[in-house]
């Protein structure tokens, strides 16, 4: 089963819950229990497992940064989004998880968002889910 | 087939070899040949493929702490915990490797981690497998 | 379907797209859709996905390395490559896409990179792909 959507982040850095859309696509699709693939076609955009809660997400976008902080990027000589390329690509394009009775497995504090890098932008979605 | 363990954390940060308990669950289970998704329910803890040496495990866990050092944490206002959800959250939750011949194909020096950051605690590991 | 393939790389940190091989792979494969997996069985390489422009990658090692400068390893003592482990070990050992049409879905930008963190050597990569 293969399933796409679109969102529209609002922020040049954005964590953005996915959770909800996501899990609806899974229960209203055909496969029971399998694996699921979570994918965004980009390059300054990502995947990212972690809580729901305000302070945390602020605490992530600034840790994030400043791992890229005080650096001379050749690529912004290029495109002026070196750091949002490496945020992502450490980050990563996708994660995979469980399907188990039509719901992806979550622990109870863990929540799927998409991790903007570049925005505003529009983004794409990917999911892939293949039975066992 | 999906198979789930629990496995004890006796440190606030630690790195424990899964490897074997995960190898038996796979050469005991009915499927021989697809993929497999190890993960854990979990947002202070991870999985990690590295090599198992005392040295280097010293050094993963001092490099990690390293990245979120003197930093003031919003979320640990709420709970006192904010370095640990960074850190299991760029190891990331789960990993997904090659099943050939009834085992996980490792290379010589891969080992399959549990990534504590939050112990000590008791922590769950999922496997699913699905077949090609 | 499981496919293996050897590449050399010159360089001690150096980024390979391996994108062209890969889908080459993938749509001589007989698996039209599904899940596939990009794994690297090496403890100080790693898979990637970024662009591929030349400032981005040399800023990419930069960044890595900055990651893990000024640090004593443990590991060194043992083998002088500790921070070429936990380099490989936090982009991670691998990627998983979805098939479509005999082939990865990629977005415009993105490109699959093996990462070598300690080289040059030898390097093996395997692809599994299941089918939904």
């Amino acid at each position: 089963m293969f399933k796409e959507f679109e969102i529209s982040t609002e922020e040049h850095y954005q964590l953005i819950n996915i959770t909800d859309k996501l899990q609806d696509i899974v229960r209203k699709g055909k496969i029971k229990n399998g694996l699921v693939s979570i994918f965004v076609p980009h390059t300054t955009a990502a995947v990212l497992v972690t809580e729901d809660e305000t302070g945390l997400k602020q605490d992530w976008l600034k840790i994030l940064e400043r791992i890229v902080s005080n650096f001379d990027f050749a690529h912004n000589r290029c495109d002026n989004n070196g750091a949002s390329h490496i945020l992502a690509g450490l980050v990563g394009p996708s994660k995979t998880f469980i399907v188990r009775d039509n719901g992806i497995i979550l622990g109870t504090w863990q929540q799927i968002f998409l991790a903007e890098f570049d925005g505003p932008r529009k983004r794409e979605i990917f999911i892939k889910i293949v039975s066992d």
